[in-house]
């Protein structure tokens, strides 16, 4: 149970911090903090997360994560369920409280005609930049299978896993650094499904790219490092001569 | 007694740094770092502050954060009251500072018409982007619960706390990231304090939100924390197949 | 075999995230992420990689490092090549992504007169701010040089190695905060051909001094770290009342 | 002999990323990265050389810092003046290595009238923002005052000291982030001359006081640190309940 409330918590915090930071803060004039801001608050709420709960639940924080540790084989079958529930419940009570708070000045009203209302997530006429479905899915797919590779990879038993959550809460951030014009950048399904269900309209309509194409990539990165990267112990102490 | 120098210099780079940068450099024309570059700048002087004074008080620098641990079963209640005011006094005198150093512009004055005047923190018509007193209460106190939260996960004695000096400054700069808009950002009644004792008027009338919402928040995470998510030692061991 | 694949995918990552970053958000109206944006997204793809494949290659990415670290004494000459091409495939496969994601935008097409299409690296006409050929040259040999000389040290034996990824991640981002207007920073032969590929043209014919300076850079940082600052083991334990 | 090459490179490395970044980069059209950039270039330069030669040199980079630390008890006499010598000589080679390249672009010539020419320090009409002389010195005083102070506590044997190299790094981004328009900050007087010594004029005829103001405020830190924050042994174990 504290597992779940732990990927509550977590993933409230992503949303919150993310979204919260691209609704309040990114277009303020002169002074916002733009798609660069909403980059770093993404990834840092990601980092605090991993190592204040990481211990209690792993921090995945993301339905997409859990999907892809499983398929890696580093997260048992019979918790995906419950913790995507978690994350999902812990989304939607983020936006739902943003959307409190937005209320709170004079004139708020999301506009769902407008692509990227609410920190929605969108392709098409609601891309920020106007990027087309299938743009959308291949950056959606790519970036989170490069994603699930980075944590596999940076939580291997051969690596310096202390440095995990650093490592990626930052990949993140450069995950958003990338794409927020082409989709406003997902990776995270339940971030993805809190902001629709407030906006509905054409981002709710388009949810579904933002389950399936980091789903889809999240399983791939987790059966790539598995196969193709993990070392078997016995390989592990032959690299000595290069950097770790 | 080392304690409490420590709180003092540790608040008085945390007002410096973060309310300096706001002060001197937010709107510098064309070439101001602008609302992430304070957010950066606050989180900085925390993360700081956490290894360089942290093996001496355990570097709070905030009333809300002392609060907050001692909710949180980790801060004796007898040491609150002379943590609280170091913070104070520590705060209080680097707003001096700025303001000796800002006296040195020529045609410097504080208007305490304007909203966020020398960096202080308000609602309403102190708000920089126009938030109402119900959004600005609603802001502060979540923000200030989840840094509580996160401050509680990452000492634990079952995470990696190696790194929360980096996790607890780098929260600070999300949450600024988020909320500069909405209340100049506070989660910090000593911070408030010393920035409406310059400016007077309106801010100073509404430094009572900066105190009563951090507090009720920070106590609020700290006793989220310790019954919902800390782990007994028996509980300890178990979660090895996930992420840490 | 698992080394190159690890490479193979670093490198991939690098240009994805580095030149993807430069091309969809850079230049975006208002909230675009400016060459500060693309700097941070270098050097926290080489920050994940360093913890992610570390363990696996070495996490080099970059022909030049590879190089460098053989003139420094630490990669042995054998692997060169079958490093140095796996870092060129996953180079040009990032590229072809990033191609195939921007012709998903209506009226996307790369023009070869402009300096920095399609995050290309050149001097003169192709410079971003019209440096020339000589400036162009010093400016990546010096910067190259450095970037090793700062890998040999960061990853010394009598170093605090486990942050290696950290700072040469994080040196790789201030390459690019100093030098994107006068080259459009390269450092890296890989990247900078599989962008001048799908460019042609002007970048094309200048990708010669992305090799050139470069690699004779990261040589003589090896040679220099080796001969004038390497400790030998008797040497170790002298300072000790000075900064780790 | 080592020792003053590691500072001769360090400080070189501090120079050239810092100001070179801010000569060539931060004001660039639309994409420049302004002066949270130039503030990171500084901080990351200091944070990358204190993991890659602080176990040779200690990483000093400044002559402040190595009065400060002689101050605080942390540095022998003796090897001061070495030292500075060896941090002045890189700092030159460094300007004059960014000469050359700034030189490589039509137009270039440094403005000796105009604040921050080159990258120098100064106040007054040299002020990038307009500050006076007293406002300058107070700032520069109190700046480095807290660098010394976060570098002794960061690097105290009762502190977390592996993270020294970041938490001193990042600071010196804080203190840049406040003060570029005070002085185009300095704290570090090695930097401040070798900027003036290409400039000349009145930079030149200023940058007494950027040896003045950093100098008194690196002993006064080292001071107060000693005598009023540091622990002696058998105090070390009494603060457990607190945060680390």
């Amino acid at each position: 149970m504290k597992k779940l409330f732990a990927e509550f918590f977590g993933t409230y915090w992503l949303v919150f911090g993310g979204c919260g930071s691209a609704i309040f803060a990114a277009g303020f004039p002169e002074l916002g903090i733009g798609f660069a801001g909403v980059a770093l608050a993404f990834g840092l709420t990601v980092l605090a997360m991993a190592y204040a709960v990481g211990h209690i639940s792993g921090g995945h924080l993301n339905p997409a994560v859990s999907l892809g540790l499983w398929a890696g084989g580093k997260f048992p079958a019979k918790d995906l369920i419950p913790y995507i529930i978690a994350q999902c419940v812990g989304a939607i009570a983020a936006a739902g409280t943003l959307y409190t708070i937005a209320s709170g000045k004079a004139g708020f009203a999301i506009d769902s005609t407008k692509a990227g209302a609410f920190a929605s997530n969108g392709f098409g006429a609601f891309s920020p930049d106007g990027y087309s479905l299938q743009a959308a899915f291949i950056a959606e797919f790519v970036l989170t299978l490069f994603f699930i590779l980075i944590i596999m990879g940076a939580t291997d038993k051969f690596a310096n896993s202390n440095f995990c959550g650093i490592v990626i809460g930052l990949t993140l951030t450069v995950i958003h650094l990338i794409s927020i014009p082409i989709t406003n950048t997902s990776v995270n399904p339940a971030r993805s499904l809190s902001q629709a269900l407030f906006v509905g309209g054409g981002p709710l309509s388009q949810v579904w790219l933002f389950w399936a194409a980091p789903v889809s990539g999240a399983l791939l990165g987790g059966f790539i490092y598995k196969n193709l990267l993990q070392k078997h112990s016995e390989e592990a102490q032959i690299n000595k001569s290069t950097i770790t």
